[in-house]
């Protein structure tokens, strides 16, 4: 691992380390004053401020303000990343999709650019909440309704995977369509959906029912209005982690 | 501004920093070696590697690989960000919601710490395509569909806005919902929704008009199934621009 720093580069300098980085396992760190526009899924620009901007070997770009987490501009991989001269300054251009998708960056200032040789060969584990509750509604069905089995995990249908299809005490097809956050109406449309669209093979009516840590008084309005169920499944909130908590055993 | 270099800093020199450009006009750049875990709306985690930290003064925090656009964990605003001593490196720990969303990661070899004082005051200007879709359809009614009269604009009804209630020929209600991706299935059901809770104050029959540059062969079929209407606009691809193209006037 080096970490490069140029003080304050001239055109020169900066252009060599953009290309050089490029490909190669380099990211450039790039403090700077500049205004922003970007062009693509999004438009919109920002006047003169001060930023971070990351140029990835792999073609990635993203302008960070010095606040929020969230990058103010960004474009993926495979953008090609240019330098200009501008009397005032430098024009960083990234470009993807021939021109589809484009960020221009009028760099004022420049105080420092660190060229920071990186390798990350790691593979991220997601270990999402939806696997755990779909893990655990599979082996405890009755905690959503006495007498529930279920019958199919991940059913693919012809507009959609149904998250689990289960026969009640009755006789009756439930479709499950199981969500960790707050349920909101766009969920239950594509309950609907799935009902709408499920193939009885059998005489069963077929009912829908939708779980969900919360559920708010619209969504539980049209949940009646369209003749389907709610199941309230808090056990998934999580749980207050502190410094020591990790699950990295090696960590303490 | 003023970009403070700190090589190689031991647990008082990182954790003095932390503290400081919380709450100030501080951003850290913390390029490290380091695995990550984090908690919250995801979990999941990643092994060692070589990444960029950014911490800033408002709390927010996003680690950067080397590669991809997107940061692989990150944490909003009003994050507590502490440090901790392990016997091999610092804990870096975010905090947010009581807990709720954490970030535990395992700095093990830093060997820069770059300590940026940025003050960014610009406001974005979103220039989103679908605004100008908006603009264009309000202005341009026909060429949706031949004497389509647009009587409302972002109509808010109980389950959401309409973007566009028109009236066609026949003197029929037209509930019109523009996309500026792809139309997708969870569209068709938004647009559902629309239609059946609009309320007619009139006799008039009511139809759904979907807008979008493209449509799948399963959004078409399913629009079709709930008799449902689809417009393709596609005046509003992209174009292509060129370094030169930028609209920021005083560039070149």
């Amino acid at each position: 691992m080096i970490v490069d720093q140029i003080v304050k580069p001239d055109f020169e300098a900066l252009e060599s380390a953009l290309s050089e980085s490029q490909g190669l396992d380099k990211v450039l760190v790039v403090f700077a004053t500049c205004s922003v526009e970007w062009r693509g899924n999004r438009n919109g620009s920002i006047g003169t401020g001060q930023r971070i901007i990351l140029c990835k070997p792999d073609g990635a770009i993203s302008v960070h303000r010095p606040n929020w987490a969230r990058a103010i501009a960004r474009q993926g991989v495979n953008s090609t990343l240019e330098l200009y001269p501008l009397e005032t300054g430098f024009l960083l251009y990234a470009s993807k999709s021939k021109g589809k998708h484009t960020i221009h960056i009028h760099l004022q200032e420049v105080p420092l650019v660190v060229v920071y040789s990186a390798t990350d060969k790691a593979e991220p584990e997601h270990r999402e909440t939806e696997e755990e509750m779909h893990a655990f509604i599979q082996s405890n069905p009755e905690t959503l309704e006495d007498g529930l089995r279920i019958l199919h995990h991940e059913h693919p249908i012809d507009v959609g995977t149904i998250d689990f299809v289960g026969a009640d005490r009755s006789g009756n097809r439930v479709i499950i369509e199981v969500k960790t956050q707050y349920a909101k109406l766009s969920h239950v449309d594509q309950l609907q959906r799935y009902v709408k669209h499920y193939n009885r093979t059998d005489n069963a009516s077929v009912r829908g029912l939708l779980v969900a840590p919360e559920f708010g008084e619209k969504t539980k309005r049209e949940l009646r209005e369209s003749g389907l169920e709610k199941c309230r499944l808090n056990e998934f909130q999580h749980q207050d982690l502190g410094p020591n908590q990790s699950s990295f055993e090696r960590w303490q």
